[in-house]
């Protein structure tokens, strides 16, 4: 099943995403929200069931895709988790995974603009996101691939400028509205990443990063697990699972995002992120 | 003026901090809920004029002080911000301050037992934390220094075996429950942290940091207006701004925390929070 959060008459609400493109509202105003309801899974599917009886489904045409989940309480990124990037960097794969955190602020939707007002180094990073279904506290894997609600699709937009300033990347990744998100979450029990999920970006259509869910270091479940260690997870809550080769940082010399550029982030199974970029500072 | 969150028969409030120990109970459940309320300091300001009127105080006997700002939307740290320590390293002063993210779930109240399960080397960070009273935006420094509520003592308990896994010390500063936080909130109308507000830290008694925030290379008003270039502060969010010389990681042999130890954070003009370690971790 898909699930997002759209706009419709004015209102935000969660809905099933339909095959056709189509939509069929849920009594929640976006899937933050509905994730900390009860039973949302059954009517949710209940609803799908029923589709094409009528009045509740609206055209694609009539609604307007928004960032799936406004209110996280976290957001946590793991870097450095694509084996076959980090094999061929010539360094060891890690023993723990290397975490950071954002603000739910950094979010926005999954065709928002990116405004980019005091970066001179914006880069790209494609990313797999997995949405935390259940409440998980020291969850060991099996619970916490139980408490997986689904994946959708991240860009981690990083400002490689801030982020170097220091030892930590933290003010780097934490521009507000610099992470789109979307634009569905397809439940757990129709994407297995891993078993291998693709992961591309586009910059104006020419392909910088592809990669393979298959080749994390620390899968999904794996990475709920170990942070369930220090602190809880709850319904809604996000943990963004890295990204592959191909960043703008690594290139030789290294290529930014410019003004008008179009970024395009693609996820086997979820869909596609495009995003314009509008900057007002020059580099 | 000060204020606190307590606890009175069963129910969190937040309150006026009379010198003499007794609350005044304001109406919010909480300082996260006071801040974002139109006219609060107006209100707590009137209260306060007219204290010992009767029936509305509350004794020091009958209040449990808890964490002041259960909710905030936003907690940042400021890593080697004083100067002091900073030169007697070797070390030059920098250019930006390093900047990571807390979630609210790190912190506890200023008279907490914290409870360590899963750290071998639980160190202390004793810090002024500066509250933020108004929206800001890309403000100049003189627009954050208007924008702050007051200030708060915090100890931003670092797992240093978590901290030091990979580059990001994110994981080994968000342990749940691990930052007590409080036990007031001074309004920034009593407290100017830029002419000088000690800093101390005691362990079982034993002065381990002591520092002065004259020496902050980044002072709040400029941590504020800093962070406000890449992300919005509301009222309610908290910035610590780092720690002076003296914690156990830097000692020889390192001293870290052990089950019973009591220990102390002192502010002046704040005071002090007091904190047993209940550690189910051996080292």
């Amino acid at each position: 099943m898909k699930l997002a959060t759209v706009r419709i008459n004015g209102s935000s609400t969660a809905a099933v995403a339909l095959p056709n493109g189509d939509y069929l509202p849920l009594e929640a105003p976006d899937l933050s929200a509905l994730l900390r309801s009860e039973g949302w899974q059954e009517k949710a599917a209940a609803l799908a069931a029923g589709a094409g009886t009528g009045s509740r489904v609206v055209s694609a045409a009539d609604a307007e895709v928004l960032n799936p989940l406004p209110h996280p309480n976290k957001v946590i990124c793991c870097g450095l988790n694509y084996s076959d990037h980090i094999l061929e960097m010539g360094r060891e794969l890690p023993s723990f995974p290397t975490l950071f955190a954002k603000f739910a602020d950094t979010l926005t939707g999954p065709f928002a603009d990116l405004e980019i007002t005091a970066s001179e180094s914006v880069d790209w990073e494609a990313e797999v996101a997995v949405v935390v279904g259940s409440r998980l506290s020291r969850a060991d894997a099996a619970e916490a691939a139980a408490g997986i609600a689904g994946y959708t699709a991240a860009n981690d937009i990083s400002m490689r400028d801030w982020q170097n300033r220091t030892l930590q990347w933290f003010q780097g990744k934490a521009f507000d509205s610099s992470t789109p998100l979307g634009p569905v979450l397809v439940t757990a029990d129709e994407l297995d990443p891993e078993a291998g999920v693709e992961v591309s970006c586009y910059l104006n259509g020419e392909r910088m990063q592809h990669g393979n869910t298959s080749t994390l270091v620390f899968s999904a479940a794996t990475l709920l697990s170990y942070i369930s260690t220090f602190t809880v997870l709850r319904p809604g809550d996000i943990v963004l699972t890295g990204t592959p080769g191909g960043v703008g940082m690594g290139m030789k010399p290294p290529r930014y995002l410019s003004d008008g550029d179009v970024l395009t982030t693609e996820v086997g199974g979820i869909g596609r992120l495009e995003n314009r970029i509008r900057a007002t500072v020059t580099a």
